[in-house]
């Protein structure tokens, strides 16, 4: 063992705090206390090493801000805002306490950057690094998978695909030497969330952890139409432009990153004048359309 | 893969449930959404195959049960009704569809021995088990550590111990035929959670996981106090002479299952007139004392 648990105990008592606003009764009782209000998102997800984060290509403080930016995007995802959160990890004993640190300190940066606060946890030895997070939001008016309507469009709070393009340079090591690919080697390590998209108006919304595929057929089934997008409003933004200069680099397809790459956890959301990019119009009719032939969804798993 | 991934999520959908008191959206969107009150209690824990449970004493149904009962009691310990639970479980692959829903069955079971509900989770591929379970619960006065004073006496909900017994039967293979080897073996499988003891008077009050020592520190740390044990009350008690049968089979020390067994779930409590068994009095002074000699918690470690 590469740490001990009093110090390690000690070291995240310092770095989650102690007094944060809402926070009655943080780390060290049986449970913590907080304020609510009368409405309450509960999400959770759960990380494992190999599968989900790598440390040969991701720092501790980088896994940490992912895994909590995953959960942040899902209480977003509903219309609420994180407020706390608990983390449960198991580690496997050959890490060292600064590793055990920079995770804490990646999990508690991420919170603070929408202004939620780590208020508890559990540690456990296991096999490897597991990572489980549960984020708690404060809700008023849920913005559900099921209100999209026809006549509504379809919108993303950035462009999606830069977490696959950077795991392909990663992949490859071809490219990453440009902005663009720095940024998606970046993102793929940590994805920036749109902590800052205002979805009041948002009919149906949902965070693509998977793809605009999967998760765009979701709010199409749960809502009973038909998501048409259109890849030319997606080939005129500024995003798509910066990510083809890395398409170029690697030789695949860009249309593959951005309609079936996963975990940029941006918000894919319908609505009449949302902010964001416009990518299609809800219709009358069923499932996903307009998605560039040769994209290929299939190999997508949950349990990959 | 012994599963499918489709298969799975039906069963758990169909075991947890859709419509339940409090809960406004359910599993299936990107967050549940619950009803709170002004005060809400979170506890998160983490248990891995081979350190926390083993599928070959334990069945998936006492495994679910047993993690569940470890975060509801830490609701309880704070003097919270738990209301909500979120589980993210790794699973290895190689579980039937049986084992799985046998698991939810009793995570659920447990849940609603208390008017709890299970609202959302997570599901991945790890090299072994691994379940984490985050408790939400309602909370009106939080009873924390800290609050025990001199003149108080302590109490415990129940007799820990029953469940390093049962352990101790299952290692050894001697014992367990009784009806309190069979109870024994039962608590450590899935223990009881004193669910109904009523802690409202309490003034200090804590979850028995590691065992009374660890635990009677903390509140003795917590609240400057002494917590003087006195073993002859507890030597007075009917469950005392249940649990000293199974001692006489294996020719072990009662006082060493008792004072550093682990993982009861018991809660101990400080106060006047409290329900339970009471063990001592709140006196001046620093530590747990009353200990019998022989007694050894060095062994005892969260990360073991």
């Amino acid at each position: 063992m590469n740490f001990d648990e009093a110090g390690v105990i000690a070291a995240l008592a310092r770095i989650f705090g102690s007094s944060q606003r809402g926070v009655e009764i943080g780390i060290g009782d049986d449970a913590a206390v907080v304020k609510t209000s009368e409405r309450t998102a509960i999400t959770t997800d759960i990380a494992v090493e190999g599968t989900h984060f790598n440390t040969e290509w991701s720092s501790a403080f980088d896994i940490g801000r992912k895994i909590t930016a995953a959960n942040l995007a899902d209480v977003y995802a509903m219309g609420g805002s994180p407020r706390f959160l608990v983390a449960a990890v198991t580690l496997a004993g050959e890490e060292s306490m600064e590793w055990i640190e920079d995770l804490a300190e990646g999990i508690a940066h991420e919170a603070s950057s929408c202004g939620a606060y780590v208020v508890g946890g559990d540690l456990a030895k296991g096999p490897c690094k597991v990572i489980s997070i549960t984020a708690i939001g404060q809700i008023d008016t849920p913005i559900t998978r099921s209100g999209a309507q026809a006549g509504d469009s379809i919108y993303i709070s950035s462009l999606p695909g830069w977490s696959a393009a950077g795991l392909a340079i990663l992949q490859s090591a071809i490219g990453g030497k440009s902005e663009a690919g720095k940024l998606a080697v970046q993102e793929f390590k940590s994805p920036t969330i749109d902590y800052q998209f205002d979805s009041a108006r948002a009919t149906a919304m949902c965070d693509v952890s998977d793809c605009i595929i999967e998760q765009g057929g979701q709010i199409a089934d749960a809502s009973g139409v038909e998501l048409a997008l259109d890849v030319n409003l997606i080939a005129k933004s500024a995003e798509f432009i910066e990510l083809q200069s890395i398409e170029k680099e690697l030789e695949v397809s860009i249309w593959q990153w951005i309609f079936a790459g996963g975990e940029d956890h941006v918000l894919l959301a319908t609505g009449k004048d949302l902010p964001g990019l416009r990518i299609g119009e809800v219709v009358r009719g069923s499932g996903v359309s307009g998605v560039p032939s040769g994209v290929e969804t299939s190999a997508w798993k949950h349990f990959k």
